[in-house]
């Protein structure tokens, strides 16, 4: 059942991660400078399912248990609702900012648990019988009744972009296969991107597009994997959050979520965590055999209007505060948020609205808008930050700290930066959250995340030509073109 | 109830509009060459009420009579989605080209015949007693009854934008009223721009903005006349219809619906048409006042899905045709307009999902959807045209005419212009399809259409800062801004 | 030397090129319909050379003769300075939307024929002893002291993008050489597009970039023929000019240039005609290897800077004529087109600045700006119709004839359409052109030819990146990595 | 004369601006962590003074002296041209990225010293007699012969848009004058945003655009003064080098120029040191009366065309790096920064080329070309760090930093994040650079202030419009319009 932060951070740092920044091993991400304040916001999200103004939007009750609400099989277009308001509720704790909380990847792992029957496709080869299906199912209840939270890793290091695992100049660059023994397998090689590493377990579901030629490869996998397990390494990048105070930095003080390479060095995955082995086709797969990949976006989608809405709210508090909102360009640009906004609900909706029994019985949302949503929103959210840059113009770099507030000059800086309709101290927090959201080191990384959430945006484009159906316009289009009517 | 083509076409013929063209009068606008094929394809709309594929989407029983659907009163959320799905059916018969067909203002005319009390609170001055919200109901039940076709006007002429109409050279610029008599009133000036002429009636809904400084106004009214009343001219504009065969020219031989300004020369309005005088607020305040203007943006959102999936079906045909699908900026381009084609269906899709029952019990579309379509269709209409240019490229332009194709040259016509995957006649009749959509005449015509069709796009985007309520998330800004969580 | 337009409209009516419009042959170009008005401009062109207002601008001296400008070879900054301002001058004559006037072809030739000896690299094969260098520079001489009118062809019919021409159903679908014989040699096949078909020659310089696997091929050649050989046939596309009145129809009365397809039915193409034959590596580069293509596109900027021009005066005409000049976004219109124009200017001077002497002894303009040019215009120019339309709105649509205005509604026509410092004469006069820049079947063709002018925009990219060369910014970007300088 | 690096920093050392940093006053800006990398690139700009392979570049001669070339007086094109490139060579010392190196300023001083009789026309009031014009001239003889490093403050405190500053709720929040007495002028009030206030002296030049409503006011002046003058404080914005190396911050901590607003209380500014009081109308006009503005603009563009080869010359070394330059989006990427790269360039040389000498016999580049640049520059500019991202991908999200690289996880890191064509240590100092540039603090500062440089955009805009003459363009249209030809 559902924990609470204070359980979270417990367990964290019992079995911390293996997590390297800035050349150290972190022994304690619950009170290291560059991760205690992520820990602390996960278990802000971990206590919602407790607060009572929040319990009940974010959890379920089944079986006489209490779980997080992202866990729970949709079986009505209802409770796909319920699911969508759970994500949105929980977004608006990080503003929408904090893109990887746990609910993605546990709405990923309810889709695969609920589509198990997928991977007992896949053959075990050799000496080692493997319930494939039943390891997925069983992981899943396992995540569900610990409340685990999870990371994950999808791609391989990008040595070459032309070329296939197997031909790059080291076998196992790309994780691999290395052996498999009475145990379980044993991986080398490395992946790419663990967003929030700061997790309980690594999950690499078998997602990753492979090129290879044959139709069993080393590189095909998925299993789930302990993130304190021996001889994974978790190399971080650059911690964005610097030590300044919430004040300063409103959303890098306290969202950091990291992005991590992970480095597996012959580690073992015991043979109850591997869902999937050899098998290419079926592992490039995977996500849209289970659909997981839909109730992903779905949550996507929830998290992006809730993002969009802290992008309309921020910047019509800045209009207020220094009393724009009469100049037509400046009403112009609020317009351009709320049509977004409109256009991300919408999409929502029209996800739920077309939403269908899957073949494991699981009400899944609609694809059309789904895609469309992650094809549109990567293209439109650069326009956000830029539009908070144009209604806050210089007001958003000439922002002294907390510490100046404080400090000898605070006297004047209350009297020479106060708004039209807001104290210096109101106004210098509100423009620091814009500058975090939109041109801080934080905000930097947000706009690349955005444009390579769902993969690059090219073969989005080409992925989504390939998978619409479009035969019913083409067809209305010959009948015009052949029909005779009174015209003529 | 419902009438045949053939009868409309009695009709017209019997009452001919008084319409304008190229210096003369159009004496029957069912066989002039300018209007006879417009005639024609309106008399095809009205035939679809009678074929057995299409009636029971396009029309509805009630008290043993059957009308047309766009006159139904919507009281459930179904209702609407019978409403949305007869205005995209009937908008497929022109593949979404024909902007103004009569659905459009009978939607219009339904919503204030429901809401004929706002008229109510307009009062009469002088000796002249007048039921106005009687005079709008019987009006609607008039039309219904009757299936008559309509027209409006909505604009005063632009001699200046920076005036107001009573401060015109002449006060009679503007439409004016002269006097009121015991027959009714009569009215002087002029009006902009009635599209769709070739029509029964002329319905002035008392819409226009008017920005005079006195509550009362001689330019405030809403009234109806035939458009065969005396003193009455339609000014028509110069034809897009040529007379070039539908194969050469698949939409302008079809849907030149045409646009006119009318000019008013004392023209009597009988008091049972006359819905409101004088009173400049009601006037301004009446489309909202009636939900009139949601109504009709639904019918107009419903026609913009279908005008899309035309152009898709258009593009993914060209792509077809001369085997171009291959290509990465291929996919991306039609990648782009299904994006498009799925916020639009999306956009409906909430309208009807957040619909409500209004103070005159008739179930309204939620105005937050339709109000971010009428905003983001106009802003990225212009890519469609753009996107069959760059599919088609100079095969858009190096296209013979039906009688090249029937000349001595058909031949080689036929050798060097086949496609592909396509007969060099299949070809031209789809790159002529292409063209009539993106480069003629009547796609220029459009390109304008769809940039103006709901208001200058300046004050659309002002208008719409104004109406929508963001306190929500400026309020969750404030409160972010003032929590004090674990972090830090 | 330079003849009058009355001595070309002679010529023509002699000497017509075999032209077939909607299925029949043209008998008179000088008198038909659908290009009489055409010829009328071309012959307008020719009278500049004796007008005393433009003389000295369009024409040269030389060795006691007069001749066009753009076969004057070009020895100086100055020398190109002269030429590119008789590029504009005559360019103004039709606002910059006659886009293929003679100087395009002539300047083309004027290269050709200074790097003639490029051609000589080009070996004869079989008995047919042929002088390709002399027979280059001859025909330049030949077409300048004639004062030719000149149209081309360049790419062969498009029946599937992906095959090569030897792969095609037909091995002459694509123009290929049938065979030798001692007047010259047979052609047979199609070529697109001969824009301005109206013309004396059609040169087919030996630029089309062939892809196929040999180094030699039937389909690489060059060779100028007179439009009125026997077995040659230009197939026109329909005329966008439709006989109304130039009041009505400012720019298609004047200057539809068409578009046809060049039909080879076995022409012969005599020896002294021939400049290359076979080679597809020289074929391939002609145009680079002359640096002909650097001369057109000098001549295409200046006529850009006219059209750009055009486009500004048009627009601040509408905005003077209804006083919009004070809104904020009308300004922020205007200024939009301003800077396309400063920077196509710039291009301009900077290609004149950066030219230098070529190999032949040329003086020719710098590639870097010339390409440029030619890649931003294609991508901004479908901005300059779409200011127009924002600018002129519901007026350019409610536009009244020619007609109309001389009909029974012209006393009304003149009241109601006047604008506020124009009478109705003039704003219809002055909308027309806007129309028929932006909305027109005119504008449309134009919208198309802009785009695809130089070439397929995404080709375009591609050359662009291939043959640019930022070695010296990728070296001071390893500089900079490696510096160690005081920082730090 | 000049000055070396070393004589820089003991200046600055010896007389340090009164900098406020993180509620602190700066001791030592050279030895400060937030100060002392940036005053040592400043010392390094210093030293190419006398660097041998600069020296000439960058300083020239005169009366035995030799000065900085942005001090020179330009009287030829060629002059111009020298200084241009000056311009650039120093700009590409910090790849474009130090928006206010002394260059900007000193050409500021230049044209206003030389403009000098400009002052001559502001008269001062009451007993104080005063030499503007004298004042002027000497100031700039001064800065040129001691080599000063000068900031500039331009706009008043934004506490509300709508109002003048004497509207403010206290007269001096807005700077202003408090008292003239003998030993000068007292001033009271604060200024934003003092780019670089690591610096000697502050000029306040008389170019605020003051919308008050009276000829005379307190809030007109032009003065200068040393930035260590007592009563004046500069409140920096927080640091942007938070002291990591150069190999992971390569821009950041080099480059932080600094922010600040200043504060004046009550500082006396000496009579030689005014160069204008109270007089509106010349204080708004003094940049454009001494042409500053237009060879400030032309720093500028030389600096921006620095900028853009940096940001050409790092994608190429990504592209080159990664492998990717097969791709068509790519390279239609890279075309893209070409294209912006060329027209800026062009720009700068038609500025030259349409030079001037204006009334002070002062050879000005033309208006024209640069405020073109002024415009289009701040619109493009996002598309260049957006462009990185694309082309970066991931792998400017996922850079160990050098403590990493020099950890216990090197080894790995040089074998999983090498590139196809570089090793680890070299792919990640360039994504790094890339990261700078485009995404970290440093990057997202830089795509403010190139939106905002030279003011609003949509002020801009407008003033563009203002000033811009299309006169010549509007005749041309007017003469087509009634132009009778051989058409019709």
């Amino acid at each position: 059942g559902v924990i609470t932060g204070q359980q979270f951070l417990d367990r964290l740092r019992k079995s911390p991660p293996n997590l390297f920044i800035d050349g150290q091993q972190v022994q304690d991400p619950t009170t290291h400078p560059a991760t205690k304040n992520m820990a602390a916001s996960l278990a802000g999200l971990y206590d919602m399912q407790f607060d009572p103004a929040t319990r009940d939007q974010v959890t379920y009750e089944e079986g006489g248990h209490r779980y997080g609400m992202a866990f729970m099989v949709p079986r009505t277009k209802e409770d796909l609702r319920r699911i969508g308001e759970s994500h949105r509720v929980r977004a608006n704790y990080g503003l929408g900012f904090l893109g990887r909380a746990p609910d993605y990847m546990n709405t990923n792992l309810m889709a695969a648990g609920m589509g198990a029957e997928y991977f007992a496709q896949c053959q075990p080869e050799g000496d080692h019988k493997v319930d494939f299906a039943g390891n997925m199912r069983r992981y899943y209840e396992f995540v569900r009744d610990n409340d685990l939270c999870l990371t994950h890793a999808l791609t391989n290091p990008q040595v070459n972009r032309a070329k296939m695992a197997s031909e790059m100049p080291d076998p196992y660059i790309a994780l691999g296969i290395v052996e498999e023994n009475d145990q379980g397998v044993v991986l080398r090689g490395a992946r790419m991107m663990a967003t929030l590493p700061i997790a309980d377990e690594l999950l690499v579901f078998p997602s990753t597009v492979l090129k290879e030629n044959a139709d069993k490869s080393r590189y095909a996998m998925g299993f789930a994997v302990p993130c304190n397990a021996p001889g994974l390494s978790f190399q971080c990048r650059e911690p964005i959050d610097v030590g300044r105070p919430t004040e300063d930095h409103p959303l890098a003080s306290r969202f950091d979520e990291q992005d991590a390479f992970v480095i597996f060095d012959d580690v073992l995955i015991p043979w109850e965590r591997v869902f999937l082995l050899y098998d290419v086709n079926l592992a490039n797969k995977a996500y849209a055999g289970t659909d997981a990949v839909l109730h992903m976006a779905y949550q996507v989608v929830n998290l992006k209007i809730a993002k969009t809405e802290a992008f309309l709210g921020t910047a019509q508090s800045i209009v207020n505060a220094i009393g724009s909102g009469g100049f037509q360009h400046v009403q112009s640009k609020i317009a351009e948020i709320i049509i977004m906004l409109e256009i991300m609900k919408a999409l929502e909706v029209a996800a739920v609205d077309g939403a269908t029994l899957n073949r494991y019985g699981v009400m899944t949302p609609a694809r059309g808008p789904l895609d469309a949503a992650r094809n549109y929103y990567p293209g439109v959210y650069a326009r956000l930050p830029e539009l908070l840059q144009y209604l806050g113009a210089s007001g958003i770099i000439m922002m002294p700290s907390k510490a100046d507030r404080e400090g000898p000059l605070g006297p004047q800086i209350d009297k020479f930066l106060q708004a039209g309709n807001a104290t210096a101290e109101e106004r210098l927090k509100l423009f620091r959250l814009a500058w975090d959201m939109s041109m801080s080191a934080f905000g930097g990384r947000q706009s690349l995340y955005e444009k390579f959430f769902f993969g690059d945006p090219v073969r989005m484009h080409s992925a989504l030509y390939e998978v619409y159906d479009s035969s019913e316009y083409v067809g209305r289009i010959k009948a015009f073109l052949n029909r005779k009517d009174g015209a003529q």
